[in-house]
Formats: C-alpha cells, sequence, structure tokens
C-alpha cells in the first residue's frame, strides 16, 4: 500500500516548474488548507488553514497591542449612504460590493453594503467618540472578513470573502499621523520577515496604484517564486479625506475645532498563499516554524515493537510540555512511507523518527523539512536540540527567500532590459512620476509600479519609459 | 471639579432597584462597551467590550482545543437552496435572515442569506470531506459574528448582528455524539462559573423550546439580578436529521455507508449581558478578574510629591511583568474622585492607591470593588498580594451569585405557588411533558421551561399546571 500511496501523492501535485499556478491549487487543496464553498469566489479555511492564519493572527494582533491598539468589532452591514460620503472611495468599492436588499420579509428601503472595508463605519463612530484633544490618538483595529464581488477568484490571493484585520487610527496632527502609518508599515515587514520568513521591500505606492481615498499609500511587497509581486500589507495615510465628510473633529488644546488626521492599514488571508508561493516546493508546502500549526511531527518507526510506542508517547509529552507544537503520528493503517510523503505536503518543519534502533543508540532521526538534511539529535535534550534546529530553520528559510529574490531584482536603465528584467523578477528603475508611463509600461509588459522605495538615492537620470527627466525611483514587476 | 464629576456619573446611572432594564444600558453605555451602529438592531463593540470578549473566547478556546476541536473559517453567505433542505430548520430560521440579493452591478439569480448559524454550510462541507469511519470524529468550531434580523434588540442580550462560536461535530455512532453534546454543556458549566463567576442549571430543553432542527437541545441558565434566567450556552444533538437531506455519510469498518450522528453547541457576545446583569451594582460594572481587560488600576495620589509617579511606575512594570492586567492612570487632569468613580463604573476588580504615606509605609492602599473592603499590601511583594485578593474575588463574586441564585430558587407544588415564584426566581416543578401546559404557564406567568436538571429526582407526582400525573422536573423562570 505505501508505494501506491506515495505515488498518489506525487502524481495529484503539479511540478512548479512546469505550472506555478497549477501547483499553487494542488499544494492549497491537497495540504488542505481550504475548500471551494457553494457561492462562487467564496472559501471554506480547513482546521490546517485556519490554525496558519490564528498563528499569524496571534503575531500581529501581539505587535498591535504593544504599539498601543485596541481591538474593536464594528458592524458589518454599512448603509449606502455610508459609502457615498467619500467620492474617490465610493468609486473604488461601488463596483464589487454584496448588497443586502431584504430583512426577514421586509424589503429595505436602503440597501446595506456588507463592508468591502470599514473606513466608513470606523469614521462614523469616531465622530460620536472623540470630542477632545484628550481622547487622540484613538488607534482601533478589527480582526473581521469583509466581502469584495470578485469576478476572477483564486484561493487566498483573491476571494469573494477574505479574513483580515484592519486598524483605523484618529490623530490630531498632520505628523503624528503620517508618523503611525510608517510605524504600522514597519510592524507588516517584521512580521513578514521575521515570522513568515519572507523577505519585502517596503515603499510608497504611486498616486495610480494607492488606495482609493487616501493621500498616500504605503506597501511591502514580497516576491513569489514566479518572479511575480504579492502585496502583503498596506498602510494608509488618509491625511483629513474622510474626517471633513464624515465631520470626525476635535476641540484642540487652543480651543478651536479641527478635523483628526487618519490613518488605516491592513493584512489578510493572502498571507497564508504568500507563504506557500514564498517558500513551496515539488513536495508541498514547506512552513516556517513561527506559523507552522505542527513545528515537528513523531513518527514511530517498527511501532509493531515492544517500547517504540511508549518511548514516542513521553518524547511527544516532553516536547509539549517545551511548549513546541507537536503531533505524535501514531495511525497504524499508514506506512511511515506514505506518513513522510503527507507531513512533507504540508510543510511540517522537522520530522522526527523513533524506531527500536534510535532507541538503542538513545537518539531521534530527525529530517529538516527545509533542507532534507538528515541526522540524528540525544533524547535526554531532544527540547533543547528541537528549539535550535527549529530556530535554525526559520533563519535559513529567510535566507534561502532573500537570496531568490536579491537574484530576482535588477537596476534596469533602458525600456529593454526592463520588459526582460520583469519576465523574471523585479526592475529597479527610474520613473518620471508620470501616470502616462505606469500606463504605458502596463499595457506592453503587464508589469506595475509596485513601490517607491524609501532610499531614493538615484541610479540615473531619465524616465526608463519616456526618457524624459526622472528623479525617482521605482520597482516594477507582474504582480498577484 | 471632583464634586461634580462624581455627580455626573452617578446621576446617569438609573439605580438598579428603581428601573432594572434602563440600569443595565446605562451600565452598557457609560462603561463605553458597545455603541449604537448606524444599522437598526446592529452594534459597535467599543475596546473594553471587545476585550472582554477576547478573554471570555481565550477560555473558551483553550478548552475547545484541550476536548481535541480544530477551528474552520465558513463562509457568511448561505445559498437559500441550502437553507431549505431542512425544513424545520429554514421554518425556525427564515423569517429572520438578512438576504444579499445583489453582488456589484449584478442581480443574483438566487438568493443568499448571511448566515444566522450554519449548520446547512458545515453540513455542506462536512459530506466532502468526510468518507470513511477513519475521518470521525470530526470536530470542528468557527469564531464569526451571524445576522437575525430581530424585531425588538437589546445590546449583547438580543441584537441583529453578534459575535459567537458554533461548534458542529460529526461521530460515528449515537453515543459518540450524545457524549459529545454534553461534554460541551460541562465546558459552557465550567467556563460560566469558573471564568465568569456566575452559577448555571445545566439540563435539557422542551421538545418545544429546543432548537429548529435538534433532537435534544441542552443549556446552561444564569440567573440575573432581576430574578429572570439568560440562557448562556446550548449544546444539542442533533442525530441525523441534518447529515441525512446533507448526505454526510461515512463508510463503517463493516463496509457500509452510514450517515453520521451529529452535535452542536453555541455561546455568543450574550455573556457579556450575563456578567453585567449578574455581578453589576448602583456604581455600575463588577467584572471577575478572570475575564478583567484590568484586573487591578493604580491610582497615584498627590502626584506632584516626588517620588510617587516614579514609584507607581515601577509598582506597573512589577504587577505587569507578573502577569497581572494592569493600568496606570496617571492623567494629570481628573482628580482621584473622579478616577475612583470610573473605574468602578468600569468594574475593574482592585484598585490601587500609592500616595506619599504609603509609600513611607512600604505599602500600596487598596479597596476591592466586589465588596468596598479596603486594606493595604506591603509594596514588597505587591504581585503576590495582589494575584491573591484577585483569586479572592473571584471565588467570592461567584459564592455572592450562588448565594442570590439559591435565595431565588424554590421548589413549588401548585400552581399558585409558580405563579408567584417566577416573579422573582427560578421555580422548580413536576411537570407533565405536555406542549399544552408550557404554553398555558407562558401565556398566564410569561413564564417559561428553561431546562431539565439531569438529577429527575421527583418532588411530587402530579403536574404542577394540569394536575395530571407528572414525573418530570422542570425549572419555570422569565427569560431574556
Amino acid at each position: 500500500m505505501a508505494k501506491e500511496a506515495k505515488q498518489d501523492f506525487v502524481q495529484h501535485i503539479t511540478p512548479r516548474s512546469e505550472n506555478f499556478s497549477q501547483w499553487y491549487t494542488d499544494v492549497v487543496l491537497k495540504a488542505e488548507l481550504m475548500d471551494y464553498a457553494p457561492v462562487r469566489g467564496c472559501m471554506a479555511m480547513r482546521p490546517y488553514g485556519t490554525r496558519i492564519w490564528e498563528l499569524i493572527q496571534a503575531a500581529m494582533d501581539k505587535r498591535f497591542k504593544e504599539t498601543g491598539h485596541e481591538n474593536v468589532a464594528m458592524p458589518m452591514l454599512i448603509p449606502e449612504s455610508l459609502l457615498l460620503k467619500e467620492a474617490e472611495h465610493v468609486e473604488g468599492f461601488a463596483p464589487e460590493v454584496a448588497w443586502v436588499t431584504q430583512g426577514g420579509s421586509e424589503v429595505l428601503t436602503e440597501r446595506l453594503a456588507i463592508r468591502p472595508t470599514s473606513e466608513t463605519m470606523f469614521c462614523t463612530m469616531y465622530a460620536r467618540w472623540i470630542q477632545s484633544w484628550r481622547d487622540l490618538p484613538m488607534k482601533y483595529n478589527q480582526w473581521c472578513s469583509v466581502m469584495r464581488w470578485e469576478k476572477t477568484t483564486r484561493p487566498f490571493l483573491r476571494t469573494s470573502e477574505f479574513w483580515w484585520q484592519e486598524g483605523h487610527t484618529m490623530h490630531a496632527t498632520a505628523e503624528e499621523a503620517q508618523e503611525e502609518t510608517l510605524q504600522m508599515l514597519e510592524v507588516y515587514r517584521e512580521v513578514c520577515e521575521d515570522v513568515l520568513a519572507m523577505p519585502v521591500f517596503a515603499g510608497q505606492k504611486s498616486d495610480k496604484e494607492k488606495f482609493a481615498g487616501a493621500r498616500a499609500t504605503y506597501s511591502v511587497e514580497a516576491m513569489m517564486q514566479d518572479g511575480k509581486a504579492l502585496q502583503a500589507g498596506t498602510s494608509h495615510n488618509f491625511g483629513t479625506n474622510f474626517s471633513e465628510p464624515f465631520e470626525v473633529q476635535f476641540l484642540d488644546k487652543d480651543g478651536t475645532l479641527k478635523h483628526c488626521h487618519e490613518t488605516s492599514w491592513g493584512s489578510s488571508t493572502r498571507l497564508i498563499g504568500a507563504v506557500i508561493m514564498t517558500h513551496g516546493d515539488e513536495r508541498g508546502l514547506k512552513l516556517p516554524p513561527q506559523i507552522a500549526p505542527f513545528q515537528a511531527v513523531i513518527l514511530p518507526i517498527a511501532a509493531h515493537k515492544g517500547g517504540v510506542i511508549e518511548r514516542c508517547e513521553q518524547v511527544y509529552q516532553q516536547l509539549h510540555e517545551a511548549g513546541i507544537r507537536v503531533k505524535l503520528d501514531d495511525r497504524d493503517n499508514l506506512s511511515p512511507g506514505w506518513k513522510f510523503n503527507e507531513w512533507e505536503l504540508k510543510g511540517v518543519p522537522l520530522r522526527l523518527e523513533i524506531g527500536p534502533r534510535d532507541i538503542e543508540n538513545g537518539v531521534a532521526s530527525y529530517m529538516r523539512r527545509d533542507t532534507f538534511e538528515k541526522g540524528t539529535l540525544p533524547l535526554d535534550s531532544l527540547a533543547e536540540g528541537v528549539k535550535e534546529l527549529l530556530n535554525d530553520i526559520q533563519r535559513s528559510m529567510f535566507a534561502q527567500a532573500k537570496a531568490f529574490m536579491d537574484e530576482h531584482t535588477k537596476d534596469v536603465h533602458s525600456y529593454e532590459e526592463l520588459r526582460q528584467q520583469v519576465q523574471t523578477g523585479y526592475a529597479r528603475a527610474m520613473w518620471c512620476g508620470s501616470r502616462a508611463c505606469e500606463d504605458n509600461i502596463k499595457e506592453e509588459t503587464s508589469a506595475t509600479s509596485r513601490n517607491m522605495p524609501f532610499d531614493q538615492t538615484p541610479i540615473g537620470d531619465s524616465c526608463v519609459c519616456c526618457g524624459q527627466k526622472a528623479d525617482k525611483v521605482m520597482y516594477f514587476s507582474k504582480a498577484y
């Protein structure tokens, strides 16, 4: 049975090199991260995917609280009249809103949107909650799902309903709002790099690519293994764009009434897709230890032999008590070979095998999922050994992804170089700042402007597209 | 200013003895737990309310995971055709569903319900995920918000949108499903009593009061300070009521295809309302330490005097590092008197005052919110002292609520006794089991059957309503 099983697994994952997109879908489904729901474009997150999201949430939420943010839970339904209050915003979102028009047997007099995002709701409530400068800053976040009626959807990357967090904060001054905007961008960078082991470029979006209603949008952009960018988090400075129509005002120390300066920032279940496409390989998912539902799996070898199962159970207890997320796979109807494949597919960072010979030698045999490197760890200090290995796997996964990103990022000085570079990665180029050049590049190469790095040291003086004088450094690439 | 402030707080809370219902609403709003949203019947949970909910969630979720459950995230939209598959269920929920009929600019061919509950969605997905007995039990839970188009709403107690968890599990045998149903009821009992310090009666609902589609429903019922019951959690055994129409089947060990036996169980943000009405008093909210966003608040006294603020900051660090949720209120524009009132209103279990004299004596002065008892604790072992006090407050709040419940629960042997007892509390009575008697009692006394305790030792032999032979012990009371 083991042989057939092995083949079964292998034949169901399309090789990554052959068809990246199909490989992605195969991994998502076979690793049981999600399944398609009966409503078009919606997904059901299965336990394994949900647990990954919970671990990402915990890492984020901890940092949000440490930076002085509080969670709230806002209503999911937004009256149409509220959505209409900010012109750019409604233009950006109206085409993709799901509308509630009936409540029970009653036909509603005003349509209600299922939130596509909650700026309008937050502003409505902030206007009631903020009176004076003493109430500021007010820094709230919520974890929820939102709905955008998408035409083409892909698991985690673009779904009609997705799960996310949205932070919305109000400040007394423009400077404070800008500080907050950049602080939260840095939180996203840190979570991406230190938790997801996923290197990112942080920078500012062009006017064309910024959020509907924002004065400035910043993003962190990761690179997938097909060389495309994935926007992993965005942080917006709204200035008073929303606080004016929504009349979010405060009485300042000088006795005058002023509009609040607002920020908002979001990241979503897209991050799960990003992790898959940053780290995955031919065998499936490869999870960084910090967000792996199981950081290590224990497989009994020759489990029918005396003492093996008992020793595995002891080891399980030992690791569990040391705070390691560990799974003992004692299913007796599957061969070790089948289990090897399954846990590799599911991306568990560390496999531990314990059989009669290991026990005799006082060790557990291990295999690292990231490098497939094998070795042994002494059983009597196993928790320490495992923790060290997990730390090393986390670091080495980041290093590998960073090396890939560096390799696939190049400075380009001509349109031809740009065109070639965006086939396989990021192009860093000088850009004149005009929308026309962005549009041209997109039309001819499918690449879009990603962001302008904070380090704007020029790498030339003329626009990569039109050849006119340029003083902006911009990353271009194809993107998800 | 302190005086005015004090009066301001007091005059805004209606005395509990005068108008319990208005007192409740005042506390909810003044303690900033929630606010009304622009959509009728919906609420925005503010940070203080949300944090309480997060702490309840954490206590529940830990126990769900310990009992082998996994979280999932199901889509919020359910096609009408799925809702129609189980007859009783659709009849129970259809009148209160919010319907999505438009997606973007497209008019949908089938209406989509915002989930009022997710049995139908879980069953749809379970039917795809379950093949053989080896997949069972499958025990999933989700945290989300649901929508029921309510006509009359009250903060936390009944809102059109509310936040909850819903567990849905599938089992190979009827026995296992029944075990699970009772296990989760016990989890609810434990969380109510040990975490919320809120005593409950656990038992089985009558056929009339059971969930739409369930074979048996169990509940835990708490008692509010106006003597009314509040259903704090329910656990249902569905048998194969849903798995048959949804074709949730598994191949059993004997090679035959069988329908799964299903359970579901839920608890919601109603619990916050229950905590308010179980423990609150004339001064406002009274939170059990285990779910208090701040378990202790530190108030500097004569803060302008040298060393006071510094000492308070040290104490804050010390308690924070010991894992106590602590707040240092160093606002300099408010008097201690104002702050006393505010933190009492917000129900913080322990107030710590530190002034020059306290520092001189090496102590912090404290006041317990539950008993208003005052005393001092040595500063050099403050964390231990605070932890002990918090444990004692938790225990003593439960004891006080339990004494109230016991006092307001009586065995009744006649209809007249029943009628009187349900004016102020629970009546335990013999009941013949007929729906007619339940209907009569409800019509004439406004009391409903709450649940049948597991201990069914008879306290008589004739029905409290019709006088016929009766063998069921049932609790009756008015309820939220």
